[in-house]
C-alpha cells in the first residue's frame, strides 16, 4: 500500500489547536464589535446554484469558481449544478432580493465565513479563506458610510492592529477629476486604473502610464503633477468646477469629519484622490485600510448603490466593507503559533478509588465556569504532574487519601511551583475567580 | 429576462438574523461547554482530496459525497479532484496521522462546523448541516468515555434540553450476547441489526425478525424474551459466562457510575443491551441520547479504537461523540423565529447639526460594551422612535438642543414607555449595566 497523502487539499489549511484558539478569539472579537455597532448576523450556504454566481465576477473571477459535479447517473455527464461561494456579497444580495419584506428597512448585516477561490496557492494566498463583511442596505446617507468605517476601524483596533490609515475617496471625485482634466469618457476607466498604480510604479513613471492610457502628453504631465503634489488644495479648488466632483468631495469631507474623532490613537483617515479600487462596482465613497508592514490593504469597501437590483429586486442604496481577516491573523501569528493555551485546572486522579471524587471535583469546577481537564494519562502523581505541565495547565489539583479524609485539596500553581491546601469549597471559589 | 431563482440551492438554507442569533448563541454555548471540559479546537478544510474520502463511508455514503470538478482545461474532462467533507471524523483522523507529534499525548479535540451530504432533501434533512464533535485520542480508560459523555450531557443541558436519557451499551456486550446465546459468527451482524430495530417494530415482532436474521425459532424466542424483559438481571447473569461480555458489562457499569452522579435533574443514564448503532465502526462502549418528542437521537457516539490507523498512523484508542445540533436547534425554535433581538440603545439624531454628537455618544456606548445603533432612517423624532421600536431596541436615546446645551440625554425605555433625563456620563454607565 502506498503511503497516503496526509496533507490537506492544495491551497487549504488544517488548523491545529494553538492556531485555532487564536483564530476563534480574533473572530469572536470582530463579531462582538460588529454586533455592538448594530449589525445583525446573516448566513448563506457554502454553495449556490451555478447560475446564481455566473456572470457576477468577470471572466477572471469566473475561472476561479469551484463547481460541484451532479450526482448519481448525471455524474457521468460531467455537468455541474452547484458552485462554492466566491464571496459573501453576491449570496447576500440574493437573500435580500428574496426576503426584503422580512428584513429591517435599514438593514445592517454582518457575515463571517469562508469563501473559496481556485487561485494558484501561494504565500498568504489560499483557496479557502474567511471574509468578515459588514454592509448597510437602505441608507443613502454618508452616516451609513461612517458607520461601516467605524465598525471596521473598531474591529481592527480591537484585534490589536494599532496603527493604520484609512484612505478615502469617492467614485464621484474620480468622475469629477476626469471631467475637470478633460479626459474623454472613452478612456476614463483606463486613466483611473493608471492612477491607481501610483503606489506601485512611483510618481516618476505616472505621466508615461497616463499617456499609455490615452492622455495627451501635456494633460498627462499636468494631471500627474497636481495629483502627486503633497498639497492637494489646488486639486480641491479645481474639483469645484465639476458638480459631481464637488458632490463627491463634500461626501468625502463629511465622512472624514464623522470618522476621524472616533479613531483610536495611531489610526487616521484622509482623502486620497488616487484611490480607485476598480471602477465598475462602486458608485460613491470608496476606502482602503493600510498599515505599515502590510503589502496590501487590511480592509476595503465602499458604496455600491443599486447592487441589490442584481437579482431583480428594487435597487437600493448599499455601502459596506470587508476586513482582511486572514492577513490580520497572519500578522498576529508571526513568529509561529505556540502550544495551545491549557485549562485553568488539571485534576489529577490519585488512584482508581479516587476516580469518582476527581470526577465530582472536575464537575464542580466546570459548573463554576472553570475549564478543567481530568487526568487520563494515569500512573503516579509525578507522571500526572508532567502531563499537567505539558498541557500548560495553570493549576494542578491533587487530592490524596489525607486530603480526601479532611475534605481538602492541594492547589499547585504550575508556574510558581507553590502549593496550598484548602477546603474543597474554597478551591472551587478560588479557581472560579481565575477562570 | 426570466425572474431569477432566489431560493438557496436545494437542501441548503439561508439564515436570517433572528435564526442566526439563536444558532450563534446555541453554538457558542456548546463550544464553551466543550472548552470547559478540556477539549481543544481543531479545524479542517471544507473540501478534501477525493481519495481521502473514498472508501470510508460504504457504498451508500459514498453516493452522497459532493465532488468538485477540476478547473481550467481539465474541467472539460468531467474529472474531479476535491470533495466536500462528509463528516468531521475522517478529516480529523487525517490531521492526527499527519501531525501526531504536534498534539498532546491524550488529545481531546472538539470540532464544530458544516458537513455536506447529497441526501434527498426533506423535513429536517439538509444537504448542509452542522456537526459538533468531541473525541479523545490516546486513552483506553473508561474515564475517557465518561468525559465524552459528560461533555455532551453538559452541552445538552446548557442549551436547554432538560430531560434526556442516555442509552449505553458496549460492542463487547453485544459480542458476549451472541456468544452466550450461541449465535453463529456468520449471522451475528444480522442478529444485532434485528435487535436494534426493536424500538421501531415492537417486542411482538422481534422473534420473527430474529428468525429472518437466521436464528432458530426457539433461540429467537428465548433471546427476544430475555432481552425485552423489564428486569435484565437474568441477562447480566448469563453475560458472566462470556469473558468479552463480562468485560463489556464491567465497562458499561463503570461508565454509568462515572456519569450518573454528574447529570442534571431530569437526565439519566442506563445500560441498554439492545442499542447497536451499526457494528463495523465501534469497538467498545456505544451510546445514544434520546429525549421525549424527538424522533431520533440527539447525540450519539462510542469507542472506536484503532480508527487513527485509517491513514497509516499508529492505531490508538479513541472515543467520541456528536451532538445533533440541527435537531436541537429545530426543537428550540419551534413556533418560528421571532424578530431579531435588537440593540440595547438606539441613538436618535436630532438634526444634521447633531450628527457628530450622536456619533460620539454611540461611540462611547460601544466602547463601554453596549450595542448601539445609530439612526439612519432620518426624519422627525416620531419616525426615528418608530424605527427604534421596529428594531426592538431596549432604549432610545434622544438628545435635542436643550439636552445638548445642558450636557444631558433622554433615555426612553421602549417597553415601559417611560423616560428619564440624565447627564451624559451617567447614561453610558446606566446602559453599560444593561448590556
Amino acid at each position: 500500500m502506498t503511503k497516503p497523502n496526509l496533507a490537506p487539499a492544495s491551497g487549504t489549511r488544517d488548523f491545529l489547536p494553538a492556531e485555532m484558539q487564536v483564530r476563534r478569539r480574533v473572530l469572536a472579537t470582530v463579531e462582538q464589535v460588529f454586533q455592538r455597532h448594530g449589525f445583525l448576523p446573516l448566513d448563506t450556504p457554502a454553495f449556490e446554484r451555478v447560475e446564481t454566481l455566473t456572470g457576477k465576477y468577470g471572466d477572471e473571477g469566473e475561472k476561479l469558481i469551484f463547481k460541484i459535479l451532479k450526482r448519481g447517473e448525471q455524474a457521468k455527464t460531467g455537468e455541474v449544478d452547484f458552485a462554492l461561494r466566491y464571496d459573501l456579497t453576491v449570496p447576500t444580495m440574493r437573500v435580500i432580493a428574496g426576503n426584503r419584506h422580512l428584513l429591517p428597512r435599514i438593514f445592517k448585516r454582518y457575515q463571517m465565513g469562508p469563501v473559496w477561490r481556485a487561485d494558484r496557492p501561494g504565500r498568504g494566498r489560499f483557496r479557502e479563506f474567511y471574509q468578515c463583511d459588514v454592509d448597510i442596505v437602505g441608507s443613502p446617507s454618508t452616516l451609513a458610510d461612517v458607520e461601516v468605517l467605524l465598525a471596521l476601524a473598531a474591529a481592527a483596533t480591537a484585534v490589536g492592529l494599532g496603527a493604520f490609515r484609512i484612505k478615502l475617496n469617492s467614485r464621484k471625485v474620480l468622475k469629477g477629476l476626469m471631467e475637470v482634466y478633460g479626459v474623454a469618457e472613452a478612456i476614463q476607466g483606463k486613466v483611473v486604473i493608471a492612477l491607481d498604480k501610483l503606489d506601485k510604479i512611483g510618481p516618476e513613471a505616472l505621466p508615461a502610464e497616463l499617456e499609455a492610457a490615452g492622455l495627451a502628453a501635456d494633460a498627462a504631465a499636468t494631471l500627474a503633477r497636481e495629483l502627486t503634489a503633497g498639497d492637494i488644495s489646488h486639486l480641491r479648488a479645481r474639483l469645484a468646477a465639476s458638480p459631481v466632483g464637488a458632490e463627491g468631495l463634500a461626501e468625502v469631507d463629511a465622512i472624514v469629519a464623522g470618522v476621524a474623532p472616533a479613531l483610536a490613537e495611531g489610526a487616521g483617515i484622509a482623502f486620497d484622490p488616487l484611490l480607485a479600487r476598480g471602477l465598475d462596482y462602486y458608485t460613491g465613497a470608496i476606502f482602503e485600510f493600510v498599515a505599515e508592514g502590510f503589502g496590501g490593504s487590511i480592509a476595503g469597501g465602499g458604496r455600491y448603490d443599486g447592487l441589490t437590483g442584481l437579482f431583480g429586486a428594487k435597487p437600493e442604496p448599499v455601502c459596506g466593507g470587508s476586513l482582511g481577516i486572514e492577513r490580520i491573523l497572519m500578522l498576529l501569528q508571526e513568529g509561529g503559533a505556540p502550544e495551545p493555551i491549557g485549562p485553568t485546572a488539571y485534576v489529577t486522579v490519585w488512584d482508581q478509588a479516587a476516580q469518582s471524587a476527581a470526577l465530582a471535583l472536575a464537575g464542580r469546577l466546570r459548573a463554576a465556569g472553570v475549564s478543567a481537564e481530568l487526568d487520563l494519562v494515569g500512573g503516579g502523581m509525578r507522571q500526572q504532574l508532567k502531563a499537567a505541565s505539558e498541557r500548560r495547565a495553570r493549576y494542578a489539583i491533587l487530592c490524596g487519601p489525607d486530603e480526601q479524609a479532611a475534605g481538602t485539596v492541594v492547589i499547585k500553581d504550575m508556574d510558581a511551583g507553590t502549593q496550598v491546601t484548602v477546603p474543597l469549597d474554597q478551591a472551587v471559589e478560588a479557581l472560579a475567580g481565575k477562570a
